[in-house]
């Protein structure tokens, strides 16, 4: 078996996927805010040889739930959440290898800025850089900015389409490999003939500029991609290195993997350079027995009105309306249909109550919870790999920092055991990590690589 | 005599205001790109109790010098440049008392992202940020987000304006003091009747939310301004805490301490809370002599071409259709007076040809230059302050690290030994630092004040 690949999946606020335990007294995510808890965590990860912190974001709040964000405040369910870009040059300082996994809403910041932007983080952290390419599913992160309400969901992808082709433009075709050499004997930094101007006339961007970041470690980052809707899917087949999917039971997740695949082969890609990741919550403990008794603890802080405030964001659907008995294939919606059907498939003889949702959602989110033994739950690791065909796990947490120490002290030395996760970093940047040395460059398959500079064909006077 | 306050003055890019030095055998600038380089900084300027470190940005080219921007590669003039926002949290992390103050183009981002990124510093940094308001001068910026040209001077600060009351409204009126309150016993993180949307529906901007990130140690950041123009002094005085400006004299620096002061007593402010830094090079050496040949030293990599394109960018004129020897007096411009002004100033009785303009510049920009023992600078920038009433400097470099590693090795301890330089940092944020402890958050008299979150008044039923 390959290599397990694991990333802490974390956000810049508290709680994130787990809402109410914050108020457990071992809890610290309350703590996002300093350096400390960035800091800490970094060097944690590192320690348990994690890939990748992958940073969610979302530019809104969750005010579905009962029409307000009344009960996202009084539990802070990913509000407040400060800019997930920011700790990690921190970060980047005290570790060595571990990379991260950036959200960023394409939405809300031009690309010729936002190029710059990342393209500053892969120089300051050598190449350990990914993005999440993200178009947004908050309303109010629309108001936010200014607009009426987000566009429609297609509409959104359309300017996705044309927002990666100016990045790559940027990243990939604004200045020569050799464009730079620092030469201080000749008194030359650049030869400017190497560099070029992006001259970008499209439907919703406009750039005529040369990119102002000089090559970075791997010019584009490592893309990653989360959308599960049928346009979302279509986009990451086309543009994503790595996947990040959401599901409750192996065959939803198996079903996504393989429609993943099956696009990014029809998008002429090697389906197998897919990384697929799924979000999962571990809850680890030296027996079973304890680590059940860790999860009922868990359990007692699990706010209602905090995993119903998500789930309400999430499918759109406001969820106070309903009695925490009703069984939630009452709800008739489009939107959320996807999520119904994963827990249904999950338990197909089980009708689901809101309250169940809610205590399922609680921990981990719209993700399977293990609990057990380092080898009970390195066995179910194992196990969704090869039942399902993902590439590895972004790890969510029930408590901060506890549920990755946990992680890192009790299951990465017996994954280790087993031979299915490294005990030793790969050299190089987070491509190379993930795809081997030499490779800091998207793979030729890639769309991104049509707009790699090419010197200029001579033409005769 | 007050203490004398001190920046270092440094840019995302290499050669900042010293154009063709970064050539030099000793010059690291060229390393701006990695993590080392800011750390490594920081950690010298917090040994010299510097105040703070000041990074400029543009967010385009100088390409008006030639009419393309090949000079300024070939030179590495101000390009490529990096993000300004993104070493300060690593810096942050290995400092405890430096401060960090930002250049952040407003005319490029939406506020309310801006303002969630400024907040998100202000945490992770604990109230060590300053943000310098920038609108922006070079039309190659506005090409590169997508417009045809930047708008007229007058326009860009009816838009700052505007923008200002945004950031103000999300800084200081979304959260009460109190809304936060993360009592684990009761499960309530915060009070939701204490935190209120933002609803701006202005000329230039629409936003319809409550600001993402909690109070944060300073709220609204320090607040720097360098605007030279009428209009420049006029938005300082109303908005500005600290002012940066550029002078070669006495005179020229004089006059617009006094104008500034004068401005801001007139928008009912305290003028003597108005801190202005002006921008300077030291090259001290332990006796006049080694210092005045390590200036020799310097002055062979100054590049006439760098130098130019910096000019005539600040400019709008193209002097590359000029010889050297041309006084530049012939040049007529508006755009251009106020800077030829104040070299005639500096010395009335000599008329400069381009040439002699480019060396000033080559070292430094548009700032005096001062050189010799330490006993010299320190005579030396005790006169600046008293003869100009200004508070303190924005060192540039001649080359870095090189030039903050002397000034802090050698100009600092005479400074100290004089009574006239901190020993010993204070306590607290930066606007305690520069105010006095307890000072948080803006002082009354200042605008952004207006916006300050306030109970709703009781209406009977």
């Amino acid at each position: 078996m390959k290599e397990i690949l694991i990333n802490a999946f974390d956000m810049n606020c508290m709680g994130h996927l787990s809402p109410g335990l914050w108020a457990h007294p071992r809890d610290r995510s309350h703590t996002y805010k300093d350096l400390s808890y960035w800091l800490n965590l970094a060097k944690t990860l590192e320690r348990g040889k994690f890939d990748a912190l992958f940073i969610a974001d979302v530019l809104g709040v969750y005010d579905v739930y009962g029409g307000d964000v009344n009960a996202a405040l009084q539990q802070g369910v990913q509000v407040p959440v400060n800019d997930p870009l920011l700790a990690v040059p921190a970060m980047a300082a005290v570790t060595q290898h571990l990379s991260f996994g950036l959200t960023g809403t394409l939405s809300y910041e031009p690309p010729y800025t936002f190029a710059r932007r990342i393209s500053t983080l892969d120089h300051l952290t050598g190449g350990r850089l990914a993005w999440n390419i993200v178009t947004g599913y908050l309303n109010s992160a629309a108001k936010g900015s200014g607009l009426e309400g987000q566009g429609s969901h297609d509409d959104r992808y359309e300017v996705a389409e044309e927002y990666m082709e100016v990045v790559y433009k940027l990243w990939e075709g604004s200045w020569a490999d050799d464009a730079v050499v620092v030469d201080k004997e000749r008194r030359l930094f650049a030869h400017p003939e190497k560099v070029r101007k992006v001259e970008h006339h499209g439907r919703y961007y406009q750039v005529d500029a040369i990119h102002l970041a000089e090559p970075s470690p791997q010019r584009t980052p490592i893309l990653y991609q989360a959308g599960a809707s049928k346009r979302g899917v279509e986009f990451a087949a086309k543009h994503a290195e790595c996947v990040f999917i959401f599901g409750p039971s192996k065959k939803v997740v198996g079903t996504t993997v393989k429609n993943i695949r099956q696009r990014a082969a029809a998008n002429g890609r090697d389906p197998s350079k897919i990384l697929i990741f799924m979000v999962l919550t571990a809850i680890p403990a030296p027996t079973d027995a304890e680590a059940h008794a860790k999860h009922q603890d868990y359990l007692k802080y699990i706010s209602y009105d905090g995993a119903l405030a998500l789930f309400s964001g999430w499918t759109g659907i406001d969820f106070s309306t309903y009695n925490p008995n009703d069984p939630i294939s009452y709800v008739q919606s489009d939107a959320i249909q996807s999520m119904v059907e994963g827990f249904t498939i999950a338990d197909s003889s089980k009708v689901w109550t809101v309250q169940e949702v809610a205590n399922f959602i609680g921990i981990g989110g719209i993700g399977p919870v293990l609990i057990g033994s380092p080898e009970r739950i390195a066995d179910e690791l194992i196990g969704w790999v090869e039942d399902t065909g993902v590439d590895g796990f972004n790890l969510a947490y029930a408590l901060s920092p506890e549920s990755f120490e946990d992680f890192v002290d009790l299951v990465v030395p017996e994954l280790q055991r087993r031979g299915v996760y490294k005990k030793e970093y790969r050299d190089g940047t987070l491509r190379e990590k993930l795809y081997g040395k030499g490779v800091t460059r998207l793979n030729n398959d890639h769309p991104g690589t049509h707009f790699r500079y090419a010197p200029l064909a001579k033409v005769a006077p």
